[in-house]
């Protein structure tokens, strides 16, 4: 008998307020005021690590939610995603009192130079021992392209192909740049690095030229573990490409396996294994001693919910308060890679934007919903890992620190008890390693690997390159 | 009687193994090859709070130096500043183990979008509640240039004409974007922030277009303590106007004290005042029981320095190999702002490539040379204080973590006996207020005051925005 699979284990963060669960940071002991604290960060981590949680899962936005109503007035009042701070610099200060927790990192591939985020990157890797995952996402907001000197956002196809020269830059320099036995540290011999073995990459393309090398050292995954939050067709061809783990979801259940498949196509066209892909979901688990009483507890969240707050991150690019209440979702402007736009792409005719509103505060709800006893969550989680093919969740936080503790005091020893997490960690694990069950690199069918050892770049030898 | 003038004290850092005292990170103990680890710098600032330093001090660069020899292998081979890694990074976990030690934090205005970098700047001081400063600098190694798609460094008076840009568009963001009491964090009445209190910047420029708003609520500081690092007649222009504490430096102390003569009189004719302006000055200290110790340690140092490191170095824009010995420094081709510029410039006649070669291991110290034991070392700092006008030092590191250890151990009691370091910190203080004595805001007269409360914005009010 095979082992049962394991449940990849995230829980679902962003540096700001209110993140996806609007009107509840409200909630009494609920600590999400306390984000610009850097003790929030630190509090969270150790929780997380004591709990056996495989990584936090930092989503970012860098624009405001201010087509809601013609103005960002909205989301500042609920504090939605603004004031939102910089992911990245909050997982320096967890790694430092963990061992263990992994950490991915939304980073948006439309505006800003690789060559600082390809550092930045290796420098996390680095002083993480290699626990970090980049969660590659291209930007939607139209106000976060005119905080980076653009009229509105760059069109969909366009933010793709921006996205896949990108990745080629990156690639280069995490892969191709320095060797892995670059690094020589003699002492006697007064040498730190060996430069026949680090090379500039001289990278040109239509948006990006990059000359390298980079200025980081191989550090344990190179490549940080590559994930990607999609449902879009151009997202999943990329997701077919380059993911190694992918945060998805949709309106139903059929929706979200029939995203996975298609990524396990792409990756297959690409020339990748169709298990090469991995599939985690947003998660709503409420959970508690008894039934009743998680009922209860979710019966509260929704009261408490905002339907304002709700209403304006669903409404990103479009505002649903302009259409009447009979237009169908179909006649919609809903622009591809908006917030709202994989939940109602299958709508379109069935629904009308009166009823969109009516059950919106569910209806922002994920597929994902296990409420009940210890027991019954852990049926859940088991149906969606064995029936429904999905690898993991990033469970969505209704109260911080509640909903982590609750998980870890009764669904964690439950999972445990049927073999669905492990029973602790492996010391010293990258979080490839942990996620993939392969090694702490990416595997040679990955398109980075092209790049290894120099290999097709246009120019690989820094003699070369003096000598010209 | 008066209190006699304190002591800045900073540790002068980077995060590489080479930084400036190239060669060293080979000697028994020095921990430098341990930069990648986040031990290395949680255990620094440890050190360093416990010994009553004011901040840490990381220098950058973002790319290679690769002009000595036409190539950067002597670069790598020394770990001259490759690999490098992120500054900003290492700060938060510095952070979460400290309470009261200051960051300072190099970053180039040349060549990343300023909105993302005010977020992040905004994100470390609210992690740090107020403990960061930001060391403004313009890039200057050709390679740089390179790495984020230009062909050449930018010229050296458009790289201030840039900054000046930049500076303007992180002063809308910091100082006027949010007003002081725009975050409610009313839970009563559901109510994060107040949007009549929080406006877009709607910035354009020549380079860079920003809409806002920040995304960052006020942190304790706002703007970050404002460092420069500069010797350049641009330079100063920028200093005066901008700068509450300039890392200056020079051949001599009498080239320092008209470099900080310049940028108090540009201060004073941007209409701040002269004592806006403090400085520090790289400082090598060794210090021993015994003078005689300490001149050995020092004997050491110098045996063990490699010259092809230092020369590499020096040799950022222009190689002073491929020049003649006979070659007089004024007919060297120098580039302003590159790292030898200022250490030269008084020189152009006096001396010769040749006569430079020879004793470039001495010369590459800077001015303030203390060796000896501690009452000896203190009556340098207190004459440099006192006669030369200084206030206060980032002190070389020749060992890590040997030259703070050995700071802290012989100097710091010395100095604290004399009223030259305060007896210890004051709680919650920012690093503002601890280096400058005023508030923890920038004061009226600084230029990025003006745009306070939403004055001087092209565009002010969200509505004004939302209804055109």
């Amino acid at each position: 008998m095979s082992d049962p699979k394991r449940l990849i284990l995230n829980l679902f963060e962003m540096n700001c307020v209110s993140h996806i669960t609007h009107g509840l940071w409200t909630l009494p002991g609920n600590n999400r005021h306390r984000f610009t604290d850097i003790e929030y960060w630190t509090e969270l981590a150790r929780i997380l690590e004591g709990g056996g949680f495989d990584a936090v899962f930092l989503a970012d936005v860098i624009g405001t939610y201010d087509v809601f109503r013609g103005g960002p007035e909205t989301a500042i009042r609920e504090g939605l995603q603004i004031p939102s701070n910089d992911p990245m610099l909050v997982v320096p200060a967890m790694a430092a009192v963990t061992r263990e927790l992994g950490f991915g990192i939304t980073f948006s591939t439309s505006y800003e130079p690789p060559f600082a985020f390809a550092r930045r990157m290796s420098t996390l890797d680095h002083l993480t021992k290699g626990r970090v995952g980049w969660n590659i996402v291209t930007s939607y907001l139209p106000n976060a392209a005119r905080n980076f000197g653009h009229d509105d956002e760059i069109a969909h196809d366009d933010r793709y192909a921006l996205a896949e020269e990108y990745l080629e830059v990156l690639y280069k320099l995490w892969e191709g740049s320095w060797d892995d036995d670059a690094v020589l540290e003699d002492r006697d011999g007064k040498i730190y690095a060996d430069p026949a073995k680090i090379r500039y990459i001289d990278h040109v393309s239509e948006h990006h030229r990059v000359a390298g090398p980079h200025l980081a050292s191989p550090s344990r995954q190179r490549s940080p573990l590559l994930i990607q939050a999609t449902a879009s067709p151009r997202g999943i061809a990329l997701a077919g490409r380059h993911a190694e783990l992918v945060f998805t979801g949709g309106p139903s259940l059929e929706a979200i396996q029939a995203t996975i498949a298609g990524i396990r196509d792409a990756a297959e066209a690409a020339g990748r294994s169709r298990e090469d892909v991995r599939f985690v979901v947003g998660a709503t688990v409420v959970v508690a001693a008894t039934e009743q009483e998680a009922r209860a507890k979710l019966a509260e969240f929704d009261r408490e919910a905002s339907l304002a707050g709700v209403l304006a991150h669903w409404s990103s690019t479009v505002d649903f308060l302009s259409y009447d209440r009979e237009t169908t979702i179909g006649e919609v402007r809903l622009r591809e890679g908006s917030s709202a736009e994989p939940f109602l792409r299958g709508a379109a005719d069935e629904l009308t934007v009166g009823e969109f509103l009516d059950t919106i505060v569910s209806f922002h709800r994920e597929p994902f919903l296990a409420v009940g006893d210890p027991v019954q969550v852990a049926d859940e989680i088991e149906r969606w890992l064995d029936e429904y093919g999905i690898d993991g969740i990033n469970l969505v936080q209704y109260h911080s620190f509640g909903t982590a503790l609750d998980f870890i005091e009764h669904v964690v020893p439950e999972l445990r008890r049927r073999g669905r997490l492990r029973p602790g960690y492996f010391p010293g694990e990258t979080l490839r390693e942990r996620v993939t069950g392969g090694s702490a690199r990416l595997p040679d069918t990955h398109p980075a690997a092209r790049f290894r050892g120099g290999a097709n770049l246009d120019r690989v030898a820094l003699t070369e390159r003096s000598e010209r």
